[in-house]
Formats: structure tokens, C-alpha cells, sequence
């Protein structure tokens, strides 16, 4: 079950809707909004009884029954599509499409700032970058860390993109928090959960990679996490899963983005570049990826891919990076109207 | 080696080129096309010493070394799109976008005309309707077999659409050729190679949908197999693959459809229905195909979906199958302009 | 539901169970074995009361309702284990374990008879080898077809060795099965609904292979299409399914033969040569497949594998072959000792 | 290159060695083992003028290229089979085989004890049981966490058994090391960097779990990174991977055991437990495991399953676990047999 508080409501009458909760022998996951308390109950009971004692109370707005295994993530719990604010003035999941562009890692000063130019100017309105990276060998480049962190804020205060960076471990969301706009969760952490529930009071929205062999359905659990530790601005995001094709580095799920759309309010981001790991493909999947109606793309843009330290396969040069999203134009254009058309019947 | 003679090479200039052929140690895959004939050479030798005077012969028109293992079907053989004319005036791979609509198993007269009714009336050029099913159970329905191709062939008569239809055997390969336009492969018998083989000499373009778990070069060998046997008309179809997402019936392996574009010269069909399995996603997942830029759809449809003998979850009702084909209209012509600015650039 | 008729029921008394069945709404498969004949209904009705009603008539042995989709191949149908006799006196399923050695193709008469010795002096009871070859290449060598089939028949002569060898359309299923003692489907055939139907009155007993991507269920459906269809003699073969890991040709999924072992009655062959695809592998996972309790083994092996036409990497040299046959001995000691514990406790 | 220096090396002959790679223009990764350092070498450079000026060195044993990428784990670097010592006596790799037994989670102390009674009653040396849980919903039971490994410690007090336990965060490693005899790493932490670089100074020996959707040579990379960081005490464990069947739970890939015993010197653990999900299928898989020569087995039992609060459908009760272990013995006994002539041949 899933309990909306109304409005301001008080200490005092949270924890009397607890106690009721409690006393039909349920479980507590509470999260706390904005602007209005959210409460989360598991377990097995008299669900019926339960959910009228508590639609009784004056200070809950809503009580509902969610039969999906993720609760705050649902349709169900939540018809309505979920705007995520990221900073710098940007909203995923609105009527805009979103792009984030930029290299796969932070490599110098130099690199991200002209990366950060290379996407500002081709559209983009948030720069990606790893800093801290997730190598399958020990002995490639781990990153520059925190150094990479104040190179992507200086980026940002030169172009005004927002930030996404990666983050490998708890200890580290605290610093990758003071300087990013979102957080991103790599596929090889998708079901790192001592990762997820630190996220959820990191004060920051989160990028959520699903993992190479994750269902749908795991991916929105991972979601869950986050957001029953109190952070419900999670964008989840499909780049490919792991099956016997070796013809592209991953297999793009693409048909993952209206499943998606059905079962959870929260906003879908395509990664086009890990999907299939070479450049010549990207701007063909990333039409299809608005076509399919995604919130975003992320894609990776290098201002010399064949001098990257990592994914310089997959990385858009400039040239392409701005041939593709001039070409992208009219279908985003009929993104929007899709959008305005749902809006409006909605 | 690929050899193509000059047009109108009589059988004596063709047989002194085969004899030079051998000369050099190869062994020979003849493929007579209706103008021009063309020599494929398997084997090992000195391939630069035997280009060279094959090259020096008059009636060759061009030899070239072909290093995919795949030959007739590559790109490197034939740069240009092939454009596959289907009867009925229909081309597939030229400058429209081709719907084929139809429901999975032809069940009666009545169903199968208000079908095509339904499929001519959103706007299919192309009828797809199995008489001959294959079904995992041999206790499922397993088709009308003979009856229903005369059906199908009933359904064309009065609307104009071309046939395709599928052919499980050897055996079958003379009786359905006899009535349909197009002769589909099922995923499962994409390796049926004793069925490739007998396509060669059909006389009808073949629809050849990939296996479940096959990868995109065995997709093309066994394209390679039918057009080496001496039908050069195949048409390629992405289905979906099988991996262990749950969510949706298969996985659509969407970027199949640029990786195809970049290998080989034949036109390639998306096939959202059995990619999908599911009715509700069949719309977004078409928008992403057109978006992409596959040559055409295969799309179930069912006047009454809700008493289809086979894949009623899948097959789209009359409102959503029209609804779907309005919303279609400006990505198919987003497709027409890059069609045109391609041929434009070619 | 399946109903076993008496010995020797006469024409007249089958015919009466048959119009009973049908009078309840069902849809027959009957199934006529060398001593009793069986019948597989299908459809929906009250079947309680037709089971009633069925046992109370006199020649009927049996009546049971079967729930699982597979009826004739399921342990329900029938608790005890299937013996298949193959010709020359080899009984698979029974208390023996049987092993089946050969080359992956006949390749000519020294070579099979040569490997024909080897897998008779290593102790094999069956030799293989395929005179009609699925290749993914239309180039690749295809096999010697008939004369391969009267090589292998000469084998059989020379050693005594019963012969299984493959069948890729129904076409050429008499004429195989004028030659061998079994008639193996390949992984690529095992849906091909049209081979296994014309499989069920072949007169042979079936060695199918499971298909690359097939799930245990669908094996399972297609060994019912060939006993549906009058053939009670299917051996199953797991040969390694189609994985993201490409360490080994293929990924043995061991699991199955236990798991089988569960829902059926027909013996279990494993194929290790095919599962990894590496010489060096197999004696090891030949143990595993006696210790699993497979019933049997099949095994490439070639005179001079190195100069194999086909599949070298994965075939066993002579010394390899005798090596591994010493030693899975005391492994075949524990599994003769386990079957007679079972038998005796059953 | 890996350079092993001479036993007793002191730190000026270490970084004289280390200066000399150095300016050959390679970047040095150490590992100090008890007796010996040995030091990794990483880049490209003139690697045979470097290894013979290395081994020109007093100081320097031996200095060797390695083509894997994996370094340190390699059979290449190490030829000869690593022994691990647990704790309480207990030796992995070496003569013995070795049975790990337990419940999936620690419950309660009454749980534990009896549960870890059952374990040495039937010849377990090793008592799993997770006190941090990772759980793909936040709503199930997360362990007991210190609590839990309070209650391991006591059982390894009455019992003598070593314990092992899964540890989820870099946070959390030296508690967990504090109580543990061995810390797991999950599946779904196999690509946890930053938990793998943790772990490299743990001071305790890692049991290395394969991810879902790992390959082999990923599982090699992360336990690389372990012992790359300092810990060279690595066990990895084959526990089922993801495919489309859906019969067991994951698809064991038991040829990953051979196949690791090419390529690295660790010693190889089988979980058929998580491979297989279903008690019954248990006791057939572990008898191919130690056939096929894994150094031990990882198994789930439970007092009294029905009551498990996760993974109960997998745990064995015990009378399955006791017959197990019975039947398992003449098994263990042809491995040591095997283990023996091995080591007499090396």
C-alpha cells in the first residue's frame, strides 16, 4: 500500500497514520517529499481494512493498493508523468527533449572544455563525463577523480550545461554530489544496493543504467530502492543488455522504452553509444529512440575520437555530432507534438 | 571473387570464363539474373593474379574480391540499394515505404477478406496470412494449408494487395509459389538449408525472417544460400531475438536494421508484432522501424483479435491499426525526404 | 488426456473409445504402438466425467489427463523409463551407457572406416557421422549424401556399430532411413515442424538435438510432434545452447539432463564435442555428463583431426579418444551401480 | 610483464628493479606477498629488451610476458595450481575437496547453530550464511547484518567450521573481515570496483562469485583486480549465468570449471544452489561438479526449508543433504585418485 499525506501535514498526524498502518501489521517505508509526507507499507494483512481505516483519517489524501513489486515507481501509484528538475535550469521528462552529450571520461582540462563547447553547440543541455570510471581492467585508466569533478564545474560555468557523473561506491556519493547535477549509476552497479541506498538522501536526481543482463522488471526494483530511501528523482535509462549478438557491443533494447512508459511515471533516457558501440550507427538508433518516444538521449561526442582513452569507437566527432542533431530536428518536432497532443488529452 | 559478365554474354564467352576460373583452382557458384549473368569463385589461390585476367577478358565486365563471407549479398558486391518488385505493382527497397498487414493464420473466408479489407484500407500494399503454421504444439492449429492459399489468393483478386505467405518445406515450395507473391522463411526454418536451397529456383522474392538466436551474418549466409542458388530477390526481416528480458515476447534487435544497411544491398522489414508480442507496443515500436529506416513493416492485424486462433495478443484491432497508420504518415514521409536526399547524393 | 487401449484391442473396440472421445468434445491423435494402441485427446470439455466414463469401458487399459502442454513424452504419461533398441543389439536407456563416436562428416571410405575402428576399439556401441551436412556457408562442403550413406553402412558391416546420421528434410527421410539404424535432427531442424511429422512413421528410432536458443519445453514439444505422429523411439541430445560467453563454442546447459530426467521418460544423450567446441574440454565434461546420469554420449573423434573437413577443433585425436574412454570407466562403474539401485527400488 | 624477485628482496633491490622498468616507460603495479614481491608491469614499450635487462638483475627470480589480460591470475604467470588456507585448518586447492554448506541468510541463532551442526554432521568444513543481504526488492529482509555475524562467529566456535560471508560495500569490509573466514562477493557485485580494489588488503581470503551475465574473462579481470591490489587469496565460483531458459533458475555453465583451469591457477568453486534454484536438481549437478574437477562445492541447506525466509525452493533439508553427501563420496574419492596422479606427473 501506498499512503499520500495531504498537504503540510504535521509530525504528529504522520506518525498516528503510521501507528494505524502498524497496528494491521504492516511494515513502514516512509519518504518524505517537498512538499507532502509519502508513505510506504509491505507486508500481508487485511489490505481492504486497512486502506478504508486510513482513507478515514482526515489528514491522508490518498490510500491505494499497488500489486506491482515496485511501489513508488508505478503507474499505478503514480499516473502521472514525473518531471525531474536537474539544475541549471533543465527538465527531463517536460516537454522538451533532453540531450546530454559529451566524452566518455574526463581526460583534461582542455578535453572537457571543448567537449562541453562541442555539445552546448550542438544542442545538448547537459555534459557527461566520468571521472571516477568502472575499467574491466585494473589496469586501465581509473579516472581523474575529484580533479575530473572541478574540470566538469568549470565546464559548466563556461557553457551553463548541467552535470552527469558516474558514481562507483557509498563513500564517494557525499563529494561526486557537491559538484554534479545528477548522479549516475553505471549497469555493472545497477544492483549494487548498499550504492542505491545512499542515493537516496544524496540531494541530488539520479541517471540509472540498467545492468548488461537486467530485466525491466529489475531495473524498476533497482528504481525503487532509491526511491524508498527518499529520492524520487531517479531517470532510468536503457543502453543495450548482453545477448549472443556480437555484431554491436550491446543489443538495444529499444522496445524496453514503451514498456517502460506503461509500467513506471518515471522518465527514459537511450544511450544510443553504449547500445551499439559504434559511431556509425548512433545517429540511426537515436532517430528511433525519439521516435519511440524516450525523454532524452545520452550519447558520447569526443572532440578527437581516435584520441580517446576509452570509447573512441563509439564517440561522435564533431562533424557527425552536428550533422545528427540537425538531422534529429524534425523528429523531435514531432516529439513534441506527440507530447502536446498527450498533454492535452490527458 | 564475384565475376559479372557483360550484359548478353552468350554461353560460350560464360564457359570461357568459368574454364579460366578453374585454371586458377576455384570453384564456381553460377547465378543467372534475367540481363546479366554473374560468377561467384570459391576457393584459394592467387586471387590477384586471376582478377587481373579475368579483368582482361571482353565479356567481363567487372571481378572483384569479395572478403565478407558472404558474397552476392554484400555491400562490397553490389553497392546500390536492390529494389525487389513483388507483383501487384508492389516494390520493396525503392522509393516507398511498404506495409504488409495481415493476420498470423488465414482462418476462414470471411476472416481473411475482412482482412485485407482492413489491411488495403490503412494503407498495406501487401497481405500476409499463413496457411501452412508452424506451431511448437502439434496439437495447436496447424493451418488451412491449400485452401487457405486459395483464399489468400481470393483476398488479392479483390484488393489488389500481393500475397506473402509461408512456406516450411521443400516439399510446399512448387504448390505455394504457385499462388503467393512472396514466399516467407520462418525464424525457425532460417537454417532449414534444404529449403534455402529450393528457393533458389522459386521464382518468387522470398521474405527471410532471422532466427530467434541467430546472429546477423548467419542471417546473411543464409540469405547468400538462397541468392547462390539463383534467386537474387530476398527480402531480410528483424523479429526479434530471443534473451531472457520476459517483458516482451522477443527482443526487438533494432540496430540490426543500420548494421544490415551497412553490409548488404537488400532491403530490410521490421516486424513489430512478433518482436513486441504485445498489442499496445506494436505503434511506438513501427515509429521507431520507419525512424530508423527499414524498407518496410510486417504488422498482424485481426479484424477480432479476441478469437485469432493464433497471436491475438499481438495483432493489432481495426481502431488501433488505423490510428496507428495516421500517426505513421510524417515519419514515412521524413523517410521519402532522406530517401530522396540519399538518392539525391548517390 | 491419453488412453492406453488393452493388447490387442481389435479395429471395432479402438473405433467405439475413438466416438466416446468425441462425443465429450475432444480432438483425437492416435498413436498406434507395435502391442497397444494409445490415444492422445485434446481440447476442453468435462473431462473428469470423460476419464469416468473411458475407464468403465472394457478395453481400456488406461485413461489419465495429462498436464502438462507435452502428453505422450511426459513422466506423467508414463513413470518408467523408455529402452530404445537401435539395431545391432544396442539399447539406449536401458543399463548400459552408450557411447556414439565418430567423425563430424564422412569424408571418404578410408577415413570413416578408420574412424569407425577407432570408436569400436574405444569401446563405442554407435558410429556417426553426417553424408548430409547443414552448413551456414552455401560454400562449405555439404557432404557426400548418398555415397556417404553407403559408407557408413560399410562401416557398419566392418564393425558392427549401429549407425546414426543426420536427416535435414523430409524429403530424403526414406532414403536415410533405408541406411541407418537412427536418424539424428540436427539443433538448426529442431523446429522443423514438416522433418519431425514425416518422422513419425520413418520406421527408426530419433537422436534430436536440442536447438541452439530452444527452451527444455520446446525439446520436449518437438520430440511430441515425432511420437504424436506415431514414433515412440526419441532420444533427446543436449549439445549446448547459444549464450553471451564465447570461451566455448557453446554453453553446455548440464542442468537439463536432470531436469529432463524430471519430465520425461525418454533417455538423455549429451554431446560435449558440439557444447564446447574444444578438444581439450571434453574429456572433462564427459565425466560430468556420466555423473549427471545422462544415459549416453556422443563424441566427435577423427583419425587426424587436423585435417578434418569439418569441426577438427572440437574432435578427439586417437590417443585423446582412448584416454578419455580409460578413464570415464570407473564414472560409467558408479552410474551402472545407480541404475541398478534405482531399478531394484522401483 | 610480471617480475618476481628473489625471496627476502629488501625495499632498495624492490625499487631498484621498479626504476629499471620505469625507464623502460612501464607503470608499475606491486604486490607484496608474504615471502615475496612480485611486481606487475603495465604499457608498451621494448618488452624483450626490458625482460632481459630485468633478469640480468641478482635481485630478480624471474621476469615473464604475459599475453592474457589478466596478469597476476594467469597460468601463464603461475603454472602451478593455488592453494588457499581458510582458516581452522581448512585448505582450498589443494588435496582435499572441499564442501561449503549453509543457509541462504542467518535468521536466528537457533537457525544458525543447528543449521551449522547440519553442515559438519554431514562433512562440511565451510558454513555460508549472509548476514548482509543483497536483495533485488528493498522490501525483503536485508540481514541481520553485525548481529548476524555475531551468531556466525558463535557457530564456528561450536562447530570448528570456517565461516564465509558476503560483504556488499567497500564500507563494510573490515567489519565483515573482522568476524569472517572468508568475504563473498555476490554476482551482482562482481563488477563493484571499488568493493574488489577494497578487498585487496582485507587480509582474508575472497570467494569471487561470477556475475549473471559475466564471461570468463571478466570474472578473471575482476579477481586480477584483487590480487592486483594486494590479496592474492582468490576462490572463484561458478554459479549459474542468464539465458532465455527459464527451467532452472540460471544455466549452470559447468564448462566454465575446465575452461578456468587453462587459464588461471585459482582454485574453481561450484554453487548449484543458485545454478540450478530447485533442491531436487542439487544432489545430480554436484555430482558432476566434483566429476568435472572443481576444487569444491558452495551448497544451500536449511534446517527446515519451508521456513526459509529466501531461497528456501533451493535449500536442501536434511535428509537430502545427509543422502547427498553419501552418495557423493565415491565421487570425491575417484577426484582425489585424479588429484593424486596429477601431482605425481607434475
Amino acid at each position: 500500500m501506498i499512503i499520500s499525506m495531504k498537504r503540510h501535514a504535521s509530525r504528529d498526524e504522520i506518525n498516528e497514520v503510521i501507528q494505524r498502518i502498524e497496528e494491521f501489521g504492516y511494515k513502514i517505508h516512509a519518504i518524505e517529499g517537498e512538499e507532502r509526507v509519502v508513505i510506504g507499507a509491505i507486508g500481508v494483512g487485511d489490505t481492504s481494512a486497512c486502506l478504508e481505516s486510513l482513507e478515514a483519517m482526515a489528514q491522508v489524501e490518498k490510500a491505494v493498493r499497488i500489486s506491482a513489486p515496485y511501489k513508488f515507481v508505478s503507474r499505478e501509484f503514480k499516473p502521472e508523468d514525473t518531471v525531474i528538475r536537474l539544475g541549471q535550469g533543465v527538465e527531463v521528462g517536460g516537454d522538451e527533449f533532453i540531450v546530454m552529450a559529451g566524452p566518455c571520461s574526463v581526460e583534461s582540462e582542455k578535453q572537457i572544455l571543448e567537449s562541453a563547447e562541442l555539445a552546448a553547440k550542438g544542442g545538448a543541455k547537459v555534459l557527461r563525463g566520468g571521472a571516477f570510471k568502472p575499467r574491466t581492467s585494473p589496469y586501465d585508466f581509473q579516472g581523474m577523480e575529484e580533479e575530473g569533478l572541478k574540470l566538469l564545474a568549470k565546464a559548466r560555468e563556461q557553457t551553463g550545461l548541467a552535470i552527469v557523473t558516474e558514481v562507483m561506491s557509498d563513500t564517494d556519493v557525499a563529494l561526486i554530489a557537491g559538484y554534479a547535477d545528477v548522479l549516475q549509476v553505471g549497469a555493472r552497479n545497477m544492483q549494487n544496493f548498499a550504492l542505491l541506498k545512499s542515493l537516496g538522501h544524496c540531494g541530488k536526481p539520479i541517471l540509472l543504467k540498467r545492468g548488461l543482463s537486467s530485466t525491466i522488471k529489475e531495473l524498476l526494483m533497482s528504481a525503487e530502492y532509491i526511491v524508498a530511501h527518499g529520492n524520487p528523482d531517479v531517470m532510468l535509462c536503457e543502453r543495450g543488455i548482453r545477448t549472443f549478438e556480437t555484431a554491436t557491443r550491446n543489443t538495444c533494447d529499444i522496445s524496453a522504452v514503451p514498456v517502460l512508459h506503461e509500467l513506471t511515471h518515471l522518465p527514459v533516457i537511450l544511450d544510443p553509444s553504449h547500445a551499439t558501440g559504434k559511431r556509425s550507427l548512433v545517429p540511426a538508433l537515436s532517430r528511433a529512440g525519439v521516435a519511440i518516444g524516450a525523454e532524452g538521449l545520452i550519447v558520447e561526442i569526443h572532440p578527437n575520437p581516435s584520441k580517446a582513452i576509452s570509447d573512441g569507437a563509439q564517440s561522435l566527432d564533431p562533424a557527425l555530432w552536428y550533422s545528427m542533431m540537425k538531422d534529429l530536428q524534425p523528429y523531435i518536432a514531432l516529439w513534441k507534438e506527440a507530447r502536446t497532443a498527450h498533454a492535452a488529452s490527458a
